[in-house]
């Protein structure tokens, strides 16, 4: 599955050089993920009700183009790789047909009290459901 | 008390038309807050620890003269009023002796299961302080 | 007219309370502002275009009751009230049928070199179309 | 030149899970980035004044141990490799003696109109500063 998010951006995402700040993308970054997810049937409430969290682990980021107010873009998500203990989102940010953005975040799941858990074991519908969905 | 917090405005913080945007005064205003109640004794970490929350009810912002990257301002913060329920405080943020914003916050005190509590009987000490500090 | 913006709330705008952080409202606003405007014919690029900015002199906000991570919320915006130099937006933010907050700005329009301009005489268009819409 | 810089943790720049939001990390590196270079003489408004703006191409992070408010960090700073067109900086934000996190950001050097400059040639003098404080 590669996910499509549709997203404006907004006035307060710009700064002085008139364009959106760097640190904005870590932001639309996570919110194409979450959407991403709960395509996938596992939403962040999902997630937590089943006793996981998923912090973000690292993440990178390459600016290619400057994005700007009032743009819209799409931002395709994809699985990059999936093991036993943690997972890779990749991220395409594109204005029209343009590639604005690329990016990755890596995870890993924890329990509520925030033991890093092994994915593959403890929570095997997710980790397949991630797997089957490696890009 | 009239505390003063001195702070540099951070480029990540201005936008495209060149100044701070205007919802980041409102952070401005909650970090001289909390350096306020620092230095009165009731640090965040104090008044959890005596099992209370102090939310924002209302916040009023007067965007006088534009700051922008690398300012330097002083930020003067006092207690405005404080009734049994209530206090509001006020802010000044100065540009060497130029007085850029003014602008208010209003809060209540919850118990950490969020009921507002009158915190002139549940928390006279904190109540006392603020009302001594009314400039 | 009164505007409808619907709107999700993000992870990253919630804070260590578990709810949106008080600063994020203006945010909001200015998103839902922009709708309004672009709705009216008014769009942030047709008014610099005519060689206006619109920027924010005073903000005012109302909270009710605390949004969370994934709320959904629609923003009710409508003019408040419009004078020759200025304007006030009103703001009421609903999750489903309840109101969880109320905002207000208030505007001055300037040229693109900052001066102040009498709105109702150097451009009555954009005067009209506000005071035909005030609630 | 190895730089340290201190800075505190803000309230608003916590999220639902408690900890700092990740997006935060690439602000705190920026801050720590501007005041390197103020202090290695090519502060944001020189640089602007010669003529050049220093946009950010990639950044990496690495979340080791979460941060929380009200923690106090120390960043620090250095540059990691440097070439005829472009630069990257390295950063390790540590918590009393704990590093908490490190990142990258890589960078390239434009004219005012946004052209990618040779900063070897053409801004020898910047060129040469970064090349002797290569950690």
């Amino acid at each position: 599955m590669m996910n499509e998010y549709i997203r404006k951006i907004n006035y307060y995402e710009t700064d002085k050089m008139g364009i959106v700040h760097h640190s904005n993308y870590v932001r639309i970054m996570e919110e194409a993920r979450i959407d991403f997810l709960e395509k996938l049937g596992y939403s962040h409430e999902k997630l937590e009700s089943e006793g996981f969290y998923s912090p973000v682990v690292a993440v990178s980021c390459k600016y290619k183009k400057p994005l700007n107010f009032p743009d819209e873009v799409r931002v395709i998500t994809s699985v990059k790789s999936c093991n036993g203990v943690g997972f890779v989102f990749a991220y395409e940010i594109y204005k029209e047909d343009e590639l604005m953005f690329c990016g990755t975040s890596e995870h890993c799941i924890t329990s509520t009290d925030y033991r890093i858990v092994r994915i593959k074991n403890e929570f095997p519908q997710f980790y397949n459901a991630l797997c089957e969905n490696i890009k």
